[in-house]
């Protein structure tokens, strides 16, 4: 963890920051190897130093820092600032998730120094994954072999898109799945197992992602599977986030009730192709942008443009995106993506085309970006697989 | 949900409130009827204008109040609330669970208005439910049947926590669950399926909760089920709080896998004399940290006053909380309680007893607080079961 601390110095030291104090679990387990409720002080020419807000007895055992302490009020940390001679400057939060109040608390109560968000410089480090995170991804995108199976089991006519989004869950969660998809945002409920859509629910497009997002069991959780009985002829899409010791795969796989119509085998193969050009682009030095306008140049040539990535209103500017310890980490494989492809990057490519009142197909894969091209971790063929 | 509002309204009045400007799915949802991304925005003498951020097709649909409009930037509701004359003053934000960032960036763009936390408005309408919220928690809590049966099934040596957890997930998620325990709180990670805890893991208290958490998987996501196999003469608790139709049920139980041992028998013992004394304490009328305060002298009475929600550092100041669309909602039954308890609150109560080395002993029932009394939902027994 040294390392990472070190590379989160030396992007603090470039920005201006000269104090990091990260409260989120998700970028203090990354830093400091423990998920426990603990502030990390993090400081220019000190050692980082751990306190524990609660459950000292796991941090003691599970962190990876040496200074570590019970404790942690505003208080006592200014106070060591103090004695370290930091009395002002630019204190680092995480702004994009930390709550306002909390926040606010917190710079009121720093009122010598500047509260800026640290996050940015976070999510920069953290998208280049080192090899014990690249073994964690591919453990966890791995699990799908298990999804996939399941689903060739039990994907008939009459079970309910929750039926199989549970039996999917009790593989998953037996192979390693530790029960969470984590997102890095503050409204984006999911229900635990994942998304599974079919038929009439593939073109709905439902409020917190552009995807297929199925329908949910009510309004109250509009996203995830339904209780739609699944019938024949119908496509049914599984998209699935496990995660395995903090760290997730993304992966999607459409499948069709019977035998695939010519229609339906029409718009996959061009799907097909989009995936395939896209995958077949990526190497390091490809400036991100350019994945996501090859993919919108063969829709088009496709005569898909206009249903990729969704529909109107609905459509999403995205080909794909970072993972790791959160589902959705940068780069945004979009238009607006500012920087180029880099060696180590985790990404789900995911491109699909959604046509209301018709369907949706949908392919995801979880890879990693290499100097020559790609290394694909997902276990399964890219196929519309006849069930 | 007209009633809604115009509560809503009568405490903006009273508090000094001219706006609120609501964005968090949960508190859009009581107020209008969809969980997708809105902005709702309420002043005190016009009409509520509900915006959908996104998926317009989902809020036709679905929302309950009249003017809905698609769009929602802040410079649109700026624009509406100097047409309504409104050009300064307090506006209502949602501080506990916005982020920082989105937060600053709306109060700086309202720079003629204060913003203030309008949560703890929100939450104390929320606390007293209405017929048709009761209904729901009732119908989630009932879920519970399911769990037990799967539990008094399921349960015995050899097979691990994480497999038992899968198993009432299945039953659950068919049943009704909408597979998300949501949470009022940024960094309270649990995974889907609940917590299932045995032997060992009884007694050691992870960070995210002041209760019996279970370990989790890893360390990655220290709560909830682990893979730990459980034993003969174990002692298991399953705790596990179900959404139906947006609404929660809370319910907890201890199990022996086997006979219990006299230990076992004595320590449950004292556990439920500590429920029934609080159970049959409340009524609408009482001071709500009376409950907690009873809890305390019984089990200090019955010689465990030392490990009454813990022991130690982790020893929690509570005995129940209110709940509804989120699983945590006010009153904290606790010491530092300072209202009396109301007809129709929902309340959890949790009494457990955890002592460290040994084990731990836990019944949560989720009831209606109602003139007389309380109307118990969880529809099994208390007692410690022997499978």
């Amino acid at each position: 963890m040294k390392k990472r601390i070190d590379g989160l110095k030396r992007r603090m030291e470039e920005k201006g920051f000269d104090v990091a104090l990260l409260m989120y679990p998700r970028d203090v387990y990354y830093y400091a190897g423990t998920a426990q409720p603990c502030n990390l002080l993090v400081t220019l020419k000190e050692e980082p130093i751990l306190f524990a807000r609660r459950a000292w007895d796991f941090v003691q055992e599970e962190a990876t820092l040496e200074d570590i302490r019970p404790g942690g009020s505003l208080k006592e940390i200014k106070k060591i600032l103090h004695s370290f001679g930091v009395k002002g400057g630019v204190i680092g939060m995480e702004e994009d998730v930390l709550p306002a109040r909390l926040y606010s608390k917190t710079a009121e109560f720093f009122e010598d120094f500047r509260c800026e968000n640290i996050s940015p410089l976070i999510m920069d480090q953290r998208m280049i994954k080192d090899l014990e995170e690249i073994e964690l991804v591919k453990k966890s995108a791995g699990l799908f072999s298990h999804i996939h199976e399941v689903i060739l089991n039990n994907l008939r006519p009459g079970i309910t898109e929750v039926e199989l989004a549970t039996l999917i869950w009790v593989a998953n969660r037996r192979e390693g799945h530790e029960g969470l998809t984590a997102h890095r945002r503050w409204d984006g409920y999911l229900p635990g197992d994942g998304i599974v859509a079919s038929g009439d629910n593939m073109w709905k497009i439902s409020g917190y992602a552009m995807t297929v997002t199925g329908v949910g069991k009510s309004k109250a959780l509009p996203w995830g599977s339904s209780d739609r009985v699944i019938q024949k002829g119908d496509l049914v899409m599984v998209d699935i986030a496990p995660s395995y010791q903090g760290y997730h795969g993304d992966i999607a796989r459409t499948y069709v009730v019977g035998q695939a119509d010519d229609r339906q085998k029409e718009v996959f193969g061009s799907l097909l192709k989009i995936m395939e050009s896209v995958l077949s682009h990526i190497r390091a030095g490809i400036p991100v942008k350019e994945l996501y306008h090859l993919a919108v140049k063969i829709a088009e040539e496709e005569g898909y443009g206009d249903y990729l990535q969704g529909y109107g209103s609905q459509k999403g500017e995205y080909i794909g995106h970072g993972l790791g310890l959160e589902v959705d980490e940068p780069p945004v494989v979009g238009p607006h993506a500012d920087m180029l492809l880099q060696e180590n990057m985790v990404l789900a490519i995911e491109p699909k085309i959604i046509i209301p009142q018709w369907g949706a197909v949908d392919l995801e894969d979880t890879l990693l970006v290499t100097k020559e091209g790609c290394e694909i971790f997902s276990p399964i063929d890219k196929q519309l697989f006849e069930v």
